[in-house]
């Protein structure tokens, strides 16, 4: 056995969008999930689920990227045939993307011991969902909420507005102690906690009028990736 | 209180060098030592320990890098003076390198209840260690074992034939739910398991004679950072 412990779990990066993938898998059942998978990196993750004797049940997209497009179609054309639909994408349906299974806020996945309670998050698009583990005490937090920062809300029916009230309402009123993992980190940072972004995101600490006024005077460029990426991810890689 | 735990992990990355770096605080002393710092990296790292609410204690190398210039000098430079030499720099003794402290294989490394035992495992360098923290069955490996990969051998008097029986007699023979934590990752991984390495690692798998054969044939560009980092680095950063 390669792990003593029931559930593996493993995070993986793509340096390209500096994406962040997360592998959990129940070790008891063989049974695992991938959240946010990247196309370019769909070799490596399906070479990885393997050596670890786990089969993909769910891949998860907390919303439709607008930076890389989603592994979850290619996964799908690896793994299924027209007889067996073995893994199944899942997306909020809020999004208003086409997957197989569509969830709402509330709504728990079940993959064995794996439990995700999905949390709806509107502000970065209108479609985001964080998932939260509360076995493990961790929650993915997509580009919701990022490690001292937060997603963008400036396209895809954003609104920094709601993703204030999604971060305070969702996710700030877990406990402290709760891991964060995001969906991106651009400074090499991997994992935070609810408590530390509580108390030193420089963002989301402001009020409510603050924050709006720093979102709306970010001046980013147009996603590179954008016009490209966000048909393909409204259905889910195809 | 920020972390309910009582130790504190953190892995951190260069994107640079591709290199992780690893904070590890003990809660119930509010103190840390952190492996491998990179010298662009001292900033963020030291914002994180600082926010974290703990004191560096030690800063380690695993051993003299080539790729970057370490971070430890810096670091000391920042938070000591002539008095008070709150933080001190850890290398090998096989190394040769100047440090405030330079251990050897079954040295124990003490940070409050942060145990890491020395683990001499030369072959990429002349002077590698790694670090293993039996309590939370984790090692680091530095240079000596990547994910499904290994350092190079063929500058600072590497050796193949060394860093085979390093692994081998050093490394392999940990409990296989040790989880591995290495200095570099350039495919987006963060962690492996010994179990996973000893089964999957496409190198360290063969035999020790095609394993020498694999390394002699890597042809590999002289690393870009070598004449300024090693200088440098074999100082502690000075």
């Amino acid at each position: 056995m390669i792990s003593r412990g029931a559930i593996i779990f493993r995070q993986l990066f793509d340096r390209s969008c500096c994406g962040y993938s997360y592998l959990i898998g129940d070790r008891s059942q063989n049974i695992a999930l991938l959240i946010d998978p990247v196309l370019e990196c769909v070799d490596r993750d399906l070479k990885l689920t393997n050596e670890l004797g786990l089969e993909l049940k769910y891949v998860l997209n907390t919303h439709v990227h607008a930076d890389h497009i989603t592994g979850s179609g290619m996964i799908k054309n690896r793994l299924n045939t027209k007889e067996n639909l073995k893994v199944m994408s899942i997306i909020s349906e809020s999004s208003r993307a086409q997957a197989d299974i569509c969830v709402s806020d509330g709504e728990v996945i079940d993959c064995g011991s794996i439990k995700l309670t999905v949390a709806y998050t509107p502000g970065h698009t209108n479609g985001c969902m964080s998932l939260i583990d509360h076995l493990n005490r961790r929650v993915f937090t997509g580009d919701t909420l990022f490690i001292r920062g937060c997603g963008r809300t400036d396209f895809q029916n954003g609104s920094a507005s709601k993703l204030y009230d999604s971060v305070h309402s969702q996710l700030f009123t877990l406990p402290d102690e709760y891991n964060v993992f995001p969906a991106h980190d651009y400074n090499g940072q991997s994992v935070s906690t609810v408590g530390e972004e509580k108390k030193f995101n420089p963002r989301l600490t402001k009020s409510k009028e603050e924050f709006i006024k720093i979102m709306e005077n970010l001046n980013l460029d147009y996603p590179k990736m954008m016009d490209v990426a966000v048909p393909k991810n409204m259905i889910c890689g195809g």
